[in-house]
């Protein structure tokens, strides 16, 4: 695999099998990721190193998933000056996932995070490639031929129901 | 000024104050962009039209703000490929602002709106400035600049609070 | 069956369990209606299409209903001059709900929908008979008679619970 | 004026200043209404009559408006077959319209109510003539009208955004 | 069992898990009540009748519980001059009980519910009590017995738990 | 004035501008109160003393008003089985009044607090009325005239609005 | 074991298992501590008892556990000059753990007390810890090694993650 | 004065006027305290440089207050063995006050953060003496009186409201 351009870092492990599925996206359109753990509670010199060394090391985008008082990807943010792409991740100790919203969205002005929905690792992946295809026509290609993918997916799920009505 | 890479759009032209933010941002890095009003709910033929020409006309980010049921950001996420930021507005109707910020972030899978914070227009600014600068080197360096005054100026402003603290 | 009168359209299969609710209660008020998914964020260009031609094809109510950023009954409203009705469902990425509801409920001035409980389908389809019924007096006993049926069954439920307070 | 097709009623004389918006829509439609005032909580056997009646006096939609805990329009709704708009009021002493909005829209399945966003008065009076509309092909036209009318507000406002920002 | 005092009604017979608490302790103080189904959307006119003609047939306190839009116990405080004890029940379509809680709770100035905690029907009863007791020493007796003997079953826990940890 | 059954308490002077239309509701209904500052939580023992002689002071009822984090009524409650009324009141410091309606209403099972509406302290001084009338007819009388007054009021104020309305 | 420096109580026997972790952590510091029963609403005189002998027996902390109208930790506070750790407890009937929050966090000016995350009890200990640390190094240095464990633990996890994407 | 304990520390000086309070109640108790600005998000170096070297400069407790999505009490904590005082502060666009207070209360398992109510930096400064105070019987001496003098002053507005009343 080639160099990573994306990265994904989450805080815990329990948070896996949410962030997988941006690995899972990133594989799809082909964009080489890496994958790993930082916590900004529990090591945050590791996240000032792992942070302030994303340029040089040639990533792109950082995607960054974390629960309850979700610190990881603002305080990423406040390091790098790449995009840095927030996971609010429903931990089994979150009211409800209010607190991991509200703790990555909620950034005050200068240090921007690009937030997706609860949960929506999915959607961080296909964020993090529209991202690259701003210099990558061949991603730009991917993503509207994804897109294309979905409708045509709707479209056939919408045929199976209406004849499903019209049977009796 | 060159021809726009970034497009703020907004869907009443209530949102301005709000929004002219993410172009002062986008003015002080040098992005060109453009800017006007497409409202999801009074021109939905416009938001086509608009969000379909979006890659053709060489847009590279749209910034889409909107208040109340905002689903300017995400239809306009439904159509381009682009990478679209989404900006909450706390308008005059709204519940406190949850309707907008749940509106815009809870997208579903396969549809991703990079959310800033409620009323965040600037963030959206900085945050499309950092998705240029990932194949823009220039900007990045920008990017890195305002981090380091923004930095600076805690610091002034630190020393002075430790100042007038000692000063008895 | 006759021309369809009422559209129950869904932003996605998942949705089907509780907006064939609304399909029941048409057809307990045998009143003629089509059903299909029509997604506003993977199928715009279908979204479009289908809500300008509603009126000419012979609809008079169309039933929305999606869950998170629900932005399928507010655009539908937005295209046609019928009557929208928004079904909010609770869907598994939902944020208890609240997302549904607010993304369909706070519409801005000019652009109504008209929304049922969180998950409220089959209130769904009493609504759009209730609208009919304005210009159909056969309906309109129906409904009455409908209303007449509730009553009775909690008149013998209260009756049957009193008796067995009583027995002992 | 001719016999009135659409009732607006309110729980107070301080909802006055929102209700008045549905009947200006009303007057714009040229639809025939009346306005008072019936409480629930005040007036409960005048609700019973004024409810009770309205099928018979002509009326074809009935618009309600309350705050707090907002009974007006659930109550009218068990009573009569006809399609109740209900209002949610954000009075002086709901908690952020929060009361208003959940009394109102989650009602129980059998009795729907219509509901519209907070304070959306103005969108209960274009609901009601959209109903009118499915048996009136005159208000059907002049429900396109006006929404051509928002949508060439927005396109003017947009040139005159647009040309703000060309000229320096 | 002599002439009731207190009346238990509940919107749903769904609700009765709940409601029967209120019925244990009533029983536990030996307190004479009825208990019945009356359902403020579905059998409005039983719900007239039956607030209406309380004070004549001698009951003292209304306990009434709903859930979701529960308009109950308001409508019933709204009808008759005695006490209304409200008890939101969290019902299947609640969301959270939000809607339960504020649609009894937020009553407007000149009608009060006497709103207990979310599925508090236990309280209820206790309550009902308790202001049957403001003019009946002997339930004033039985209550501070009751709270006696609740605070003797928390000191016979603690010593419990203290032993249990002392052991090793 | 005689010998006062309502105890009107609340946990700071600046609850005094809420609280007072507790005492104005029962001077108009003639019912003698006291009324005075005891703070849970900067009074812990004056609320002991305060409670724990509540019955024997012939006091019959117990108003109890308090903000944020509001555990004066609910603690007078765990003390005396007098009904305990508790007022939430929107203190200058309260999260939107959440705070207060919560720590008031969600008591424990064993423990009932009769919660009003936000700032509802009108409601509390009715309902305690409404408590002493379970065997006081001449105030049961009181209050049926008091809901009649509140009737007549809103149809004057209805017929009012009507005129306005029919004069051009 | 030697005299206990921490007190652990709760309301109920049914938070055990929530604030068994909080004794867990003073365990493994080998901090001694006491742990009981202590109900606000049901054992009022035994908070007082209790809360006023706390610094006499030797205390130097509390902590506190409760759910739904969660007063035992606040109360604790009003009586004792010691530190007070509140921990909200997500009981069976709370409203998804707000109540619990609000009503420990929200209190007054000028008692405070120091509330960790719901259920958060193992972060109680660690705080009771720490604050003891403030005069004891021996602590002071566990809590530094803790710190060190945690961020161990995290490296040794994330490199296990980065190998298992490697292998393939 | 001489060498500080306590650290007071806020994420932006536009929090001053809430987190002088924190330094008013440290001079009341004569605690030697340090108030300076860290910016979690545009100063992170500065942040690890400041907290990293707290215990060795002799600080015993961190009071930290920020707004939004307020990391800085949760960051400090994660590096310092020392005990953090996290102080919510509703800044301009936060949502109510909600974002600050989750994601400075809802840290994980692992790194506490002592929680204070929202804007309450009053009491950040009372419990971060109450935890000198474990170690320094003056300190709790002082505290007791502060408790007392609290006391005194309701029982003064209790006496002159009393009075107030019963003038006529």
């Amino acid at each position: 695999m080639s160099k990573p351009l994306v990265s994904i870092i989450m805080g815990s492990d329990s948070d896996l099998s949410v962030m997988q599925q941006a690995a899972d996206m990133l594989e799809q359109f082909e964009v080489a990721y890496e994958m790993t753990i930082v916590s900004a509670h529990r090591t945050p010199q590791r996240l000032m190193d792992y942070a302030s060394s994303a340029v040089e090391r040639g990533l792109k985008v950082i995607i960054a998933g974390a629960g309850g008082a979700a610190h990881l990807p603002g305080m990423v943010a406040s390091i790098t000056p790449l995009p840095v792409i927030g996971v609010p991740v429903k931990s089994s100790n979150s009211i409800d996932g209010w607190d991991s919203v509200l703790s990555i969205l909620q950034m005050p002005g200068g240090i921007p995070v690009a937030t997706v929905a609860l949960n929506g690792a999915k959607n961080a992946g296909i964020l993090a490639t529209s991202i690259l295809a701003t210099a990558d026509d061949t991603l730009l290609v991917k993503l509207a031929a994804y897109k294309q993918q979905l409708c045509d997916e709707v479209i056939r799920k919408a045929e199976k129901l209406e004849k499903s009505i019209k049977k009796p």
